[in-house]
């Protein structure tokens, strides 16, 4: 594994070609994300905090540079699509009560659900009035539609959480809702307002969203199989939430019927000892090693829908970010 | 009292001159408010229940007839405007707790909280969608501004609760944010998208904020005075929640050092007796009287404010709208 990416490489490589972008990004963000009410200012100026490794703004900036090159535009549009991104941030934490996001308080529990509430539809309504500020309607509808999907997939979670027999399309489905339209909107813009042609937009498109599967799904792996050293000792937050996600899925699909009995019993009880009781039956399948070759899979596209663009150290990193990915999980 | 206009007469008037046309909106407002998934579209038609008198629709396609023709766009944007106060009704349950509004079972309590708040941010991404899919980024900038406005206020309102010191300034600046500005924004956009001239736009959003001032100070003092057989008997929501309100704010302002600790001890400690303890301050008062005619003075600038436009049927129901806005309290 040594020779594989580090974070903090990929991360010193995106500073290297677009350190300087990304800051231009970041200064339009902080000066958006405020309020001439004291009150509003305070909470908005706690919610930048949440911030983590900007990867929604990293990807725009870095489909506009591999594309044509980053204009103004893109600095308004990568502080956008932040701005919708932290807007789901806060409003999941008031869905599962969270108290600590990125070491800091959550608004919920250092002000109140109200407020949270409230500020994440500020947020959103911000980055509709900002995203408006560039004249024309094309990123509007583009951000309508995508945050429109983004509750929709979240919304769709939701109902299925205690479905013990989703299917792999219907999971699918739900994290391409949920998580890979932002990062598709993302470089979709970043190619749009760097007047790509046509079928580059849609190649970032498909890129983002590809990249964005493969994250979820190893994000869902990682849940499951937590800190090795924990196994068995913490209780992932989607068995928790009974979420099923793709590894379980997988299980149960080749599972004996006893077999897939006794699982769903397990799964439909969430204890401490979930997670134990579940590990012999993992062990013995092909559950985790399929999750991961299907987010592989979908890292490989990714990188096949990058083949239109022209090559460019802004393309490299791109393809690398598909490695880092997935990563995590090998 | 026999002569005032009734709001089954009002409503009747607007169902002749532009009842056609509120049909046509709904239909565009009940085909947008669906969702292929068919959990997210069973909240979403239940959430259609909701609808009330569909004053801001209203209000925008009065405004589009009095100043140059409704036309299909304007179908389109009194469904985005009906679609943002949906989104706010819904998040406002989650925040009170609502069980029921308008005879039905609110979204937290039918299904749960978590939904509310998703379903609340898909109305508003909808309706960002929607808008930009009139292809100019106009309404769009419009849209995103007021809505931001709207939950600014909403915040500031939060904040200010039990703050016993509101001044009458702080007061209307909160009503003009959560009530004001969708009204202002309804018969702007009524207006502008009747390409009506420059001034002839600006009147109409004044008479919008005008009239929705006028409602809200109406609105704070019904919950502070209830139905006159119930006085004493039921709390009004407003003071449960500690938010002062325009009468309030004047008989602070109207007593002596002494009177007001004593009102300010009775505010901070809401319950069951707090209306009738205040009851003997405020009859000894200008209080009422004084909120009432502030209601009227703002009736009046809205009023006013339409004398830019030419005399027609739809201009003449804006202006009794103003004399229906607060005759509910003389």
């Amino acid at each position: 594994m040594g020779d594989h990416l580090t974070t903090h490489d990929l991360l010193a490589r995106v500073e290297e070609l677009i350190g300087g972008e990304l800051e231009q990004a970041e200064r339009v963000f902080l000066s958006e994300v405020s309020s001439k009410h004291p009150y509003v200012h305070d909470v908005l100026q706690h919610i930048t905090r949440f911030q983590g490794k900007r990867l929604r703004p990293i990807l725009l900036l870095l489909s506009a540079a591999a594309t044509g090159g980053i204009k103004d535009s893109h600095y308004v549009l990568a502080s956008v699509v932040e701005m919708i991104h932290l807007a789901t941030l806060v409003h999941d934490d008031v869905l599962d009560d969270a108290l600590i996001r990125r070491h800091v308080a959550t608004v919920n529990s250092r002000w109140n659900n109200e407020t949270s509430v409230l500020v994440g539809d500020f947020l959103f309504t911000h980055a509709f009035h900002l995203s408006a500020s560039l004249g024309d309607a094309r990123a509007c509808r583009l951000i309508g539609r995508a945050t429109n999907l983004v509750c929709e997939g979240e919304l769709a979670q939701i109902y299925e959480r205690g479905n013990l027999n989703l299917s792999e399309d219907q999971y699918l489905q739900i994290i391409n809702g949920k998580t890979a339209e932002l990062c598709a909107i993302s470089t979709e813009l970043g190619a749009l307002y760097a007047e790509a042609d046509e079928q580059i937009v849609e190649a970032l498109e498909d890129y983002g969203r590809a990249l964005g599967v493969a994250f979820q799904i190893t994000d869902d792996l990682l849940d499951l199989l937590g800190d090795e050293a924990q196994m068995g000792k913490s209780l992932g937050s989607d068995l928790q939430k009974e979420k099923l996600t793709l590894p379980l899925i997988r299980l149960l699909d080749q599972s004996s019927p006893e077999d897939q009995a006794t699982i769903q019993e397990i799964l439909s009880q969430p204890d401490q000892q979930t997670k134990s009781r579940l590990a012999q039956f993992i062990k013995n399948s092909d559950a985790i090693e399929y999750a991961a070759n299907r987010a592989r899979d979908f890292a490989k596209q990714a990188r096949e829908s990058l083949k239109f663009c022209p090559a460019s150290p802004a393309r490299q990193i791109l393809e690398e970010l598909t490695e880092f990915a997935i990563q995590r999980t090998i």
